[in-house]
């Protein structure tokens, strides 16, 4: 099998509302949020790997933890702020920040600044082991 | 526990030349490389992310497979080339290969250009079930 290579330019990005559910829970978060899928045009199963892009204003998810996976994100271009438990942490460009699977600290980004921020997420696949949990929110837990 | 967050300015890069075994093979390939690791400062276990610069002229690895193992790659900065049994790729600041489990595709990257060349690679951690192939050396199969 040949080797797989595609550039970031050439990501298939899809908008949060040809993703979203009809009755997602704080649309208005998510409209500036366009996301692209890395690993299967690769041929990587065992985690994904997804491109997203945050416009101002934008958020990545509703704030979550997962209970079987591991999650890390790289930014790429731009500034993010990471809101957990804990509070606030500033991301830039190349910045990293792990969440650990099993660790009840739920987590999300968003972009307060006033240009579009764009980050890889990589998360493993553990499917039948997983729950993610939404503690802010009347949704979930979400078993996959 | 605390969200760990690390900026790439501040990963801890090692020289090939301290993480190298006495009987390396083609230790010129590698005098060039320097590698620091992400995953493990950021809580993440289930997968390895490593921060890999490449000097002018430096190789990422041996030329190998996984028979278990997902590996990605993202470029950062720089110009780098992938070499496989197809022949060789070119990939430039923000493009991504993909390397799936147990495809007899043996691979590694060189740096042919002037400019040190930066990427990201993550790789799934399957211990006890990984075995890796270097078909051009005398070395290995590793079985991890």
């Amino acid at each position: 099998m040949e080797t797989q290579v595609l550039h970031l330019s050439a990501v298939e990005m899809i908008p949060w509302r040809d993703r979203a559910r009809a009755d997602a829970i704080k649309p208005q978060w998510f409209e500036g949020q366009v996301e692209g899928r890395l690993a299967k045009p690769l041929g990587i199963t065992q985690f994904g790997v997804n491109l997203v892009t945050l416009a101002p204003g934008a958020y990545s998810a509703l704030r979550h933890w997962h209970a079987a996976e591991d999650e890390f994100v790289h930014v790429l271009a731009g500034e993010l702020t990471l809101i957990d438990d804990h509070g606030e942490h500033r991301l830039t460009a190349g910045s990293s920040a792990g969440f650990p699977a099993g660790v009840a600290n739920a987590h999300h980004l968003v972009n307060r600044s006033d240009a579009p921020a764009t980050y890889l997420a990589v998360g493993s696949r553990r499917p039948g082991a997983e729950t993610i949990s939404y503690p802010d929110d009347d949704f979930g837990p979400v078993r996959k």
